[in-house]
């Protein structure tokens, strides 16, 4: 079908949704408020967005990416960490408000379809999305079918274990990949060199007016590209466990590409350069076997929202 | 197709070949030593097997399951490690001899499929046989089908990292699980306590009449059966790697179940109820999630020709 | 000299002073609250102490041990982490009201003195006191010399470093021992295995009338002692990791002798025995070089009082 | 005593001789072929070089640096892994052929012990040397005092665990420093990138003729020095472990200096700035306790042969 379809992406504060067409286009794109905490709300903000885009556009299916889990029939919300839905069937909510086709997605899963389809992996056929922001998520294609897991919760990539006894993590285990990998782990270890009075943190510490706690991610992208050594050792260093932890995923995995995306891919080279070192250093058999291609995801936090889009348009 | 199929495992030193029913029942089965380093002899040697086997059989497919990196088209043999072949286009090679249609597919692939369709794996649709022997492999099924990766050498599952800076492994590369998790890693913790005069592992030693090179892996298991703590703790041990293993394996595929083969898992539930264990304590979000199923394989050393045979009638 | 000495522990929560004679013996002892927030009124209640000890005995030197950073001369407590101490003379404070000689020491290196001295080390010359309490403290003596350091800040062998960016450390560092071998890292395993609904943490619960966070150390200890294997395994990695970083120590100070002391080690051979199994597993060298001997403190909590009595009659 | 004393370094290819002064300087030294297999021919040659010496000098004691281990009481050699001495009473055979008083002392004690005397750590009471060579070894002082240790077996540092379940040791236990900070740490590194093809590491390759076989530690240095950045990271990441290991050694012993000798820290600052770096990032309760000083020794291979003399002196 080469209809339009509308992509909503459902975060903990905002609502986007987009007309989306056959190739991926964003036609049209309008943001609301997410009324987080309030189950009928949130419907009614999906349903609000939606009617006014279809104002303009003839929409023919719906993809809702939701941050939780979600079940297999791709039509409940099991979980959401940040949102008040438990066990919401909300294709069922939302298809006679709409009277269209709703496929509810989680949204790493929709984004790494997005970026599959139309962005960094659109030229192979087994691709793996890294989205590193505030955590370590990602997305699983193989052989052009999106991976969902036998209980729909696959791709929780940044709890694969990097370190036996590790940091404690937010999910109970220990020495997960995100605690050392994500956006959370490079702010973490800024503060905490500058804290301890680490001189080569003094330019960073600086930039945040001297007060600690107002250091963050993007202050350090921002340094390190000014030439700031102390934050491009930072971001080399999550590059370095990102490269790490690619080189265990390709040899279970074996995918042609792994994109990076999220918040902290916005530091580009400086990331991703370590990255592909990491990954080269650490690859098992490497020189007998063919080497994955490593590059930074291309559409930027819209790949959710086409993702879901396209993958309505799918069913 | 319910026909008659021949399944064909190569090894290093011995080749296997069974005629498999539609069921997954070998009804005749043939082995012959293996002229590792010919490969013309290798083929003579297959070829040879199949017509013996087609005497009696009305044979209508061959699926052969060989040791090393198969291509994608299921018909190379890019590399193997403890044979001949290097980029033999075997199924080329093999059908105008036979006259007919011929599959091959890596070893532990194979027997990933046999368990799945007709063994541990019968009952799910997203599994992982996890095979320990002298090393760790696997092989992966996704929603029923075979995961072979993008260049066809996926569910190399004992090259994940576990521990960083770790053991070197053969590939190069260190900390691999195959370090820590294997029969091989049994043998060396068990001698290496007993060169270092260890008090517990007596009974093992004069179990191998006091000549430490003499303990191997089926002895342990022995050691262990009879109660020996020594015996039992070196199989703990390893079934913990396992688990710790599964439980990265789990957060990045979420399988329904994890089959576990090989010869070391003769061991059973000495092996198997540590691994479980382990897997339930370092499990991510463990509690939010459903919890897969560990067992111990069910078709023994047969799963590789079995599956081969079925993956020849696939086609 | 042989005349008596007076002991004072100076702790977060209380205050105790006893009366020492040469051999150790405790004629005496009294203990009052811990004014921790003033640091005149610690004072005050040292000296009342001293003094109604000394109403019926004939103390001749006060040896204080106090919980902090102690100079080199042994007069000044640098840094109290719980008591208002910032470098306070306590020396020069104490001995115009006391008219005596007063000696201040680390408590830690006090319980090892008092260990090496009168306790569990009093045979060998090179010894080393591990205390394993909320943390993990301790003190070492070398050629019948108390070892203080450069800067008085020696034996701090809780943050020896045992796992490379593992769990982050109160002192700012990852990976330190006190994070896996406290009575902290006990009740953290034990509590986390209770949230996480685990079975085996069951019985334990259940002795914490259901409540997760009344699960402390005494009672892992207590059930471990009436054969819950739940709580036995708790211990057991505890011992596991001290036994390990004593393997460390072994390499570096080749003491004659560890003894394990501090709230933890009353549970005795659950914790004790699994310590020499690991430090013998792990042992670099072992087989070529002597083995200390690993075995409980003898004088419980007042090996500190003891050993800061006998210190001040060293000087 | 402020005569000469004659210094005597016993390595397994030569042994070297020196009239050394009461300051530390060596008046003449001569180096002849260690006959490392043979006992009798070893004490020989010893005696002929002390004779040879002593003919132009008025040497009044013997002090000989043994690679081994010297049980306490000085005299007797209890093993040597590259000599044939296996309890062997030294003193007692020199010092009736030379009718002087001998001391005998582990290689890396004496170094220490000259450092600490007359080289880098003449300034300080509390010092520790490490050598990086083909391993990692090093040696005590405390307070003026050359620690030994209940067997004489102390300052093994390069067996420091720095990896639990690492790197396996020629000690036969896992993850010890030495496996990760010595040359030939530096030397395996270094070719298994070339090995692998690494792009980064082809100057060095070509270093070598491109003979993977023939990069060795003395060439990395060269590159390192002349800008080869590849080269200079495989220093940084030597001096990253070093680094970290000095920050444990610090939490347990407090040294005021650490020097670093040996082989490879002819590196100078390409290896000592980076173990600096890692120190000052991983040293616990960083900021709330003084900083040591890590520098380079300043005796060069001199320094046992300096500080066995002295050691004699000192008896």
């Amino acid at each position: 079908m080469t209809g339009l379809a509308c992509g909503i992406d459902v975060g903990g504060t905002k609502i986007a949704g987009g007309v989306v067409d056959h190739e991926g286009r964003v036609l049209e794109k309008l943001t609301v408020q997410s009324p987080a905490a309030d189950v009928g709300a949130i419907e009614d903000a999906i349903t609000d967005v939606v009617q006014r885009l279809r104002a303009s556009h003839d929409i023919q299916t719906v993809g809702v990416g939701a941050a939780g889990y979600v079940d297999r029939t791709r039509s409940t919300v099991l979980f959401a960490p940040n949102l008040a839905w438990r066990d919401v069937d909300l294709k069922a909510e939302l298809e006679p408000r709409l009277d269209l086709p709703v496929v509810v997605e989680n949204d790493a899963n929709a984004a790494a379809w997005g970026e599959f389809t139309f962005g960094a992996g659109a030229h192979v056929d087994d691709f793996l999305l890294l989205t590193v922001g505030t955590g370590v998520g990602g997305g699983l294609v193989f052989d052009g079918v999106l991976h969902r897991g036998a209980f729909g919760v696959a791709a929780e990539i940044g709890h694969l274990r990097v370190v036996p006894d590790g940091q404690l993590c937010g999910c109970g285990a220990h020495g997960c990949l995100e605690q050392y990998a994500s956006g959370s782990a490079l702010v973490r270890n800024a503060r905490g060199e500058a804290a301890a009075g680490a001189p080569p943190a003094r330019l960073l510490l600086a930039r945040a007016g001297g007060e600690i706690g107002k250091i963050d991610g993007p202050m350090v992208t921002a340094a390190a590209r000014e030439g700031d050594k102390f934050a491009v050792d930072l971001l080399a260093e999550l590059g370095r466990w990102l490269g790490e932890g690619i080189a265990s995923l390709a040899a279970v995995l074996d995918p042609a590409m792994v994109a990076v995306g999220g918040g902290v891919s916005d530091a580009g080279d400086l990331l991703i350069v370590p990255a592909r070192e990491a990954f080269l250093r650490t690859l098992p058999a490497r020189g007998n076997r063919p080497e994955l291609e490593i590059a930074r995801a291309t559409l930027g936090n819209e790949a959710g929202l086409i993702g879901a889009a396209d993958l309505s348009r799918q069913d």
